[in-house]
């Protein structure tokens, strides 16, 4: 009996030490698939210099969509093909134009109007300004902002290690901060940028307005402009701000995600989704935002395809479009994939930057989520010798959350985070500040977290 | 009995819980402090920008030792003083030129004299060019070299996740390629650039001869370039390779350490040092390689001071010079705390840059290393917050490396190693290529080393 069962135990360890080993050993072949012979740099490099920006219902919408297709099918892709949705329209126009008016001097400053808010209809428009450093202050002042601009001046908090979590505290004055003035009777709001380096860029991004308040427009100020005029508002009684903003919503418009797959050998009718979103703001090449993420996406399925790697499960590459200002690719996503009764087992999405991986966000329905986490801490030996150290319950991709309710269990690859907010959503965010090994490095890692789902299961 | 046995466990787990929780909260104080008010990413922007490259022996080494004190001194450590040692001096003069000459065409490439190197005087020399990919074929080429240019083509492994690993692979084409083809008889070494980067910078970087060969000139040339001549070789039959070298080596030379402390308040005679070099290579700015080292090992003096934490041990800040060619300064540094029989318990050196820290190596003599490496690994849940995840027994520094057969244990930071090698030795290499954070957080890392040390021994 002793015998029997030591032997078992000896059986047991055995396969799991090949497995294990077999596991190691297809994860290498990843790794140096995507560095010896990677494509996801020149699909990114075609990306940003051949589509540039690419913001939802513009002319970078139509030449992403059709990039994104053509890329598919060069590369190999099944069944490539479109997935239409309709969602909201807003474009910048001729864009924003501002200047401190202090004492005698007028100091131009760098603006960017944030996505969704309304413009000027590109006229001067001027104000005393109010500076609000906290939701308090702004309840305390109330009716004293009547017919100012509100300048939210609220920092990212420098000591937090993962600069996500700091920009989570700070951007609702960005989302909110228009309507949030507005409900005192301010004219607009101009709001630091969202970001960790005072430059000259200016960070754009989206905001929403509250039905309850009139609509006043929203607009990011560069980190070296909001200190400008930090530094006038204690030296002068007396500032005023003066700009104009050609942005505005023009209904709704019609767009795409871009969908491409290979089929799984044994379950071809359950879906491992890798995705990314093709849209990026109207500045700059979307490069890190989210055109790492894209080619990630693709560069998964193109390193199982040059390994000879055949999935069980139909792993398949989704291009969400309209992340930025809608999330119209992800709900329609997830509802057409529920209409057609298909099953999702997992998906991952890469919205953090083309930067040197650490690991994985995982996120589920409560009853699986445990579960799920518990089988991804199993392949942390695997991960090790990639650097991938990192695995978190946490929120992982707008794009790919509606997929949560239908039971899909989702991931979010955690690039490191130092260096994402210098370039979020700014015209700096361009092909030249991704390093090429640190891309790579990211596709690889998503690979092998989707060739351990596949042959090992999540659930 | 079993009360007090009981009482002695759970007073034993309460003081373990309560150092526990102390270390975490002072790890914690050690990185907001770096990231709020740190120091080092002015420093870095000074010293690259006042002082700029600072070969040993060049202008730029006495500006950087007079940078050095003067910048200790201005922070308030104490004991600031140089050490004076002789080394080899060694001058690029008007630098290196070269051309391929294949059919009609003549193509200028961008060379770089490798350190050590002698040169021809600025004088035009041509030969034919032979492309050595190993060093198995270097010796069955033999005599076939004779006369002829040595082009060692050979590439740093993109699939080492590890880019040091690659390095260490291929830099002895570097090292040692000028001798082993003067061997048989070549009249130059032409070295394809250490580096994982095909672009126009050439990587310099060190070489030695052996005795019983001719010292030919060795140069390294850029990636494109390297990838041109490759290209030629394969059109042309007879490709002609034309360059002048103006470097050459001049004698000795004397140049300086820089030291500063803060004296413990317990074990005042009992040191703890934290290191870089202040030597670059003679192009560029030398940030990475190792402005970065420097202002981390000053500011781990300074994060101690902003917090109010007074170390028990001395923590001593050595700025080594000549580490590039020749680790004079390492020498001198080891040979005066024997002398004056001063006691090292470790030793940690900044040396790979200013990118994200990723963990530590640790050295020692082989019968402390085991120990010394699992009282690291004891530390790893309080350093995991601040995503340090990777501790390895493994070479820890060249400058502190000396100290160790006085039973130093030493260790080396490791920061993420996949953009190091797109700069190192480079014109490239400059202020503007360090990112704040990721140069603050290495800071962080060794000096939260350093308290942990300081509280909890390493031997």
């Amino acid at each position: 009996m002793k015998n029997i069962i030591l032997f078992s135990i000896f059986g047991f360890l055995s396969v799991l030490i090949r497995a294990q080993s077999t596991d190691a050993e297809m994860i290498d072949k990843i790794f140096t698939t995507a560095l010896e012979r990677g494509q996801a740099y020149e699909n990114l490099r075609s990306l940003c210099k051949d589509v540039g920006h690419r913001l939802t219902g513009s002319h970078g919408d139509t030449m992403a969509v059709l990039w994104g297709k053509e890329r598919m099918q060069l590369m190999g892709y099944e069944n490539v093909r479109l997935q239409e949705f309709e969602t909201y329209h807003w474009t910048r126009g001729e864009g924003a134009k501002g200047r401190i008016i202090a004492g005698q001097e007028k100091i131009e400053v760098e603006l960017l109007a944030l996505g969704s808010s309304v413009g000027t209809g590109n006229k001067n428009v001027k104000a005393g300004v109010v500076q609000i450093n906290s939701w308090e202050q702004l309840d305390e002042l109330g009716e004293q902002v009547n017919g100012k601009i509100v300048f939210y001046n609220r920092r990212m908090d420098p000591k937090k290690i993962n600069t996500f979590m700091a920009y989570g505290e700070t951007v609702d004055q960005r989302s909110k901060g228009a309507s949030m003035a507005a409900k005192y009777g301010a004219i607009a709001a101009i709001v630091r940028s969202v970001t960790l380096k005072d430059d000259e860029f200016p960070h754009t991004g989206n905001m929403s307005y509250s039905k309850d308040y009139p609509k006043i427009p929203g607009l990011a100020i560069s980190g070296r402009g909001a200190n400008l005029l930090q530094e006038c508002l204690l030296k002068y009684p007396d500032v005023v701000f003066e700009f104009s903003s050609d942005c505005e919503n023009r209904g709704m418009v019609k767009t795409n995600n871009v969908i491409g797959e290979i089929k799984g050998s044994e379950f071809p009718e359950e879906y491992i989704v890798v995705g990314g979103h093709l849209d990026s703001w109207d500045v700059g090449e979307g490069a890190h935002d989210d055109g790492a993420g894209i080619v990630h996406a693709m560069e998964v399925l193109n390193i199982f395809q040059q390994m000879g790697y055949k999935p069980k499960h139909s792993i398949r590459c989704v291009l969400f479009m309209n992340e930025e200002n809608g999330v119209g690719g992800g709900r329609k996503y997830a509802e057409e994939a529920e209409k057609n009764a298909e099953k999702h087992i997992a998906a991952i999405e890469s919205d953090a930057g083309g930067f040197s991986p650490r690991g994985f966000h995982i996120d589920a329905q409560e009853n699986m989520l445990e579960g799920a986490y518990q089988k991804l801490l199993n392949w942390g030996d695997v991960l090790a010798p990639f650097n991938l150290h990192y695995f978190k319950k946490s929120y992982s991709g707008t794009d790919i959350r509606p997929l949560q309710k239908s039971g899909t269990v989702t991931f979010g690859l955690v690039p490191d985070s130092q260096r994402y907010f210098d370039f979020h959503h700014t015209a700096a965010d361009v092909f030249e500040v991704v390093n090429k090994r640190e891309l790579e490095l990211g596709a690889a890692s998503i690979a092998s977290l989707v060739y351990l789902i596949d042959n090992h299961g999540i659930r």
